[in-house]
C-alpha cells in the first residue's frame, strides 16, 4: 500500500519524537512491504520564524492532500511572555482543525502495567481503565464570535453549538461505544447553559438508534471529580470543546506519564495523530523526551486505515520496551535510561 | 453579641445537616455569651412545593436583612428526569447567588491526617495540601445571555466579564493571598478566549497593589492535571465562575470526603455559608449524612465575623470527633458509626 502522510514535526521536542515515529514507521512498512511517502511541511513557531504564520497555505495544502497527518507539537516560550504577540503558535493549531474538518478528537485513556506506580492515584482505583474521550473540536466557545465593548472594559466569548454538530461528535462516540462496552457517557452543563440542552436533547434522540448502547448524562462539574475517583465508571465520553478540553488533559493523570498518551483529531477527509504532550521547550534538543507518546499516535493511524497487524506488531515493540526497561529518562525511575533516538532506534530494530 | 442567621435547610439531607450545625452553634453562643437567632425560610424543591418558586422573595428578604446565611442543600431527582421543568430548584440557586450579590465562591481545600488515607490519591501527593479556591459566583457564562436560533437547531451562550467583577474578586484574592503563603494563581484559558484575557490584563494590573505576592497565570486545562499531580503547588486560586465550578468539585477529590468539606459565598453585604455535597437524596431522611462539612460551614462564618475564639471551639470538637472516630458511616470505615444526629449532640456536648 501507498501512504502519503503530511508530517508536522513543530516546535519544541516536536521533531524529536516525530524522528522515532518515523524510524518506527518506516520499519513496519518495510516489513509489510508498504510504500510510505512523508511530506514535511512547517506549522507553529517554526513557521512563524520561516513564514510569518503558524499554519501556512502550503501547509494546509500537503496535509489536504494526505492520507494522514502525523503531528507532533507546537508552542514556544517565546510567544508565552508576551499575551499582546499578534501571531501565535496556538493560532495555527485552532486554524489547522478549522480548515481540515478535525471535528473529533479521541483521547483514549489506559494504564500501562508496568507504570501503574507512577499515577499520584492508587492503583486499585485505576487498573484496568480504559477509557475514551471524544472531544468536539472544531465548534464551541473556540470558535464562536468574541470581543470587547464598553471601551474594552466587558469582554464577551459566545459559547455556540449546532445540531449536526453535536450529531456527527455523538455518531462517533455511539460507534466506538458499539466496538466497546457499549457505554456512552454525554458529559454537559445542562442545568445552566441553552448549548449544553441541545447536546442532550440532540443526543436523546439518536439513543433510538443505537438501542444496544446505554447512555447516561452527567455534568461537568461531577464528571471532574468521579474521573478522578472511579475512572473505571467511564467507557466513552463525548463532550464540548472547551469540556473536552479540560477533562482530557485531567484524564491524562491516570496513567501517569503525559510522555504515553497519544490522540488521533479525526476529519471527513484527513485525520491527524498527535501525542498529547506539549512541545516542553525545556527539553527540546536534549535528546530526553520519550517518544511513545508520538509512537503510539503512529499506532491510531494505522488501525484507521485498517492496517490491524501493523498497528499491533508497533505496540507489541513498545510493550517490549517498556518491559525490558528499555526506556527514556522520565520512565527509569533513577534506573538506567536511554536517549529519545535510541529509543526510537530499538523500537526500529525490533520490527 | 446578637447574630440574626437566615437559616435556609433546603432539599434532601439539607434539613438534617442544619439541624447538627444549629445546636453545635447553640453551644457557642451559650458558652460565648452571644444570642443567635434563626430565621428558617423556604429554598429549593421545599420551597417549589410550599410556593411554586424556588428562592421565593420572603426568603430573599430574611436572607438580605441577616448577618449570615447558613444553607444546607438543593436539588431533587424529581427534576433531574425531567429536564423540560419550568422551574427547577437549581434557578433557585443562580437567582439566590444573584440578588444577594454573593460574587465570591470560597472553597478550601485541606486533608485531615486522620482521613488521609481515604483520599484515591496517594498520601504523599496530598499530605499537607493548603489551598482556597476563589470562584467568580455572578458573572461568566452562568448570567450572560443564551438562547436558540435557526428554528431551535442551534443554541448559544455568551460567557461575558466586565473589568469591575474581576478586580473585586482579584481583591479577595490577594487579601486571601496576603495573610496566606502569598501566592496567587489566576486560572483562565486567555490563549483562546477574550474574557480570559480580560481577566488576565486586570489581575497584573493589580499586581503592583501587592508587591509581595507572587502571582502565576496558568490555563485551566493545565490546571486540571496538576491540581491532582501536586496540590500542594497551590495556595490561593481565582477563577471565573464556570472554571470554578469544575475546579471546586475535582478539587475536593483530595480530601477523600465531599462529607468534610465547607465554604462560604461572599457578599458585599451579606454571605452564605454551606457544605460543598449536595442534597444527596439517596440518604435523606436517614439520620445518616455527615454533618460536618455544614458545621465546618459554620467555622467559616464566624471566621468572617471575626469570632475566632468560637470558631477554633468548633473546629477543636471535629477534630476531637474524627480523633476518636464519633463519626458518621461514611468515615467508619466499616467500624462503629453514629447517626447524623448523634455526632449532632456529641459535638454541641464537647463545648
Ligand atoms: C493550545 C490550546 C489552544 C489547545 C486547546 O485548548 O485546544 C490545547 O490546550 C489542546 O488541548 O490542544
Ligand atoms: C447546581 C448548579 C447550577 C451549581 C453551579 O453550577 O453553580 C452547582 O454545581 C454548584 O457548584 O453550586
Amino acid at each position: 500500500m501507498k501512504l502519503n502522510i503530511a508530517l508536522l514535526a513543530g516546535d519544541g521536542i516536536g521533531p524529536e519524537v516525530i524522528d522515532q515515529a518515523v524510524k518506527v514507521c518506516d520499519a513496519v512498512a518495510k516489513k509489510y512491504d508498504h510504500n510510505i511517502i512523508w511530506k514535511p511541511a512547517l506549522t507553529g513557531a517554526a513557521a512563524i520564524d520561516a513564514v510569518g504564520e503558524p499554519y501556512p497555505d502550503e501547509t494546509h495544502e500537503i496535509c489536504a492532500n494526505a492520507d494522514a497527518v502525523l503531528f507532533g507539537a507546537i508552542g514556544h516560550p517565546r510567544f508565552d511572555n508576551d499575551p499582546s504577540a499578534k501571531v501565535r503558535p496556538e493560532q495555527g493549531l485552532l486554524k489547522m482543525r478549522q480548515k481540515l474538518g478535525l471535528f473529533a478528537n479521541v483521547r483514549p485513556t489506559f494504564t500501562f502495567p508496568s507504570l501503574i506506580d507512577k499515577s499520584p492515584l492508587k492503583k486499585d482505583r485505576i487498573e484496568g481503565t480504559d477509557l475514551i474521550i471524544l472531544r468536539e473540536l472544531t465548534g464551541g466557545i473556540y470558535f464562536g464570535e468574541r470581543g470587547r465593548k464598553d471601551d474594552g472594559n466587558t469582554a464577551f466569548d459566545t459559547m455556540t453549538y449546532q445540531r449536526f454538530e453535536i450529531e456527527r461528535l455523538a455518531k462517533k462516540g455511539f460507534e466506538f461505544a458499539m466496538k466497546r462496552s457499549k457505554k456512552l457517557c454525554c458529559v454537559d452543563k445542562a442545568n445552566v447553559l441553552e448549548s449544553s440542552r441541545l447536546w442532550r436533547e440532540t443526543v436523546q434522540a439518536m439513543e433510538k438508534d443505537y438501542p444496544e448502547v446505554e447512555v447516561s448524562y452527567e455534568f461537568i462539574d461531577a464528571v471532574a471529580m468521579r474521573l478522578i475517583q472511579w475512572p473505571k465508571g467511564y467507557d466513552v465520553i463525548i463532550t464540548a470543546n472547551l469540556f473536552g478540553d479540560i477533562l482530557t488533559d485531567e484524564a491524562s493523570v491516570i496513567a501517569g506519564s503525559m510522555g504515553l498518551m497519544p490522540s488521533s483529531s479525526v476529519g471527513s477527509k484527513v485525520s491527524l495523530y498527535e501525542p498529547i504532550h506539549g512541545s516542553y521547550p525545556q527539553a527540546a534538543g536534549k535528546d530526553i523526551a520519550n517518544p511513545l507518546a508520538t509512537v503510539l499516535s503512529a499506532v491510531m493511524l494505522f488501525e484507521d486505515m485498517n492496517m490491524t497487524e501493523e498497528a499491533e506488531e508497533i505496540r507489541r515493540v513498545v510493550n517490549k520496551s517498556l518491559a525490558e526497561g528499555y526506556v527514556t529518562e522520565d520512565l527509569a525511575d533513577g534506573g538506567k535510561s536511554y536517549k529519545t533516538s535510541e529509543v526510537g532506534d530499538w523500537l526500529a530494530n525490533n520490527i
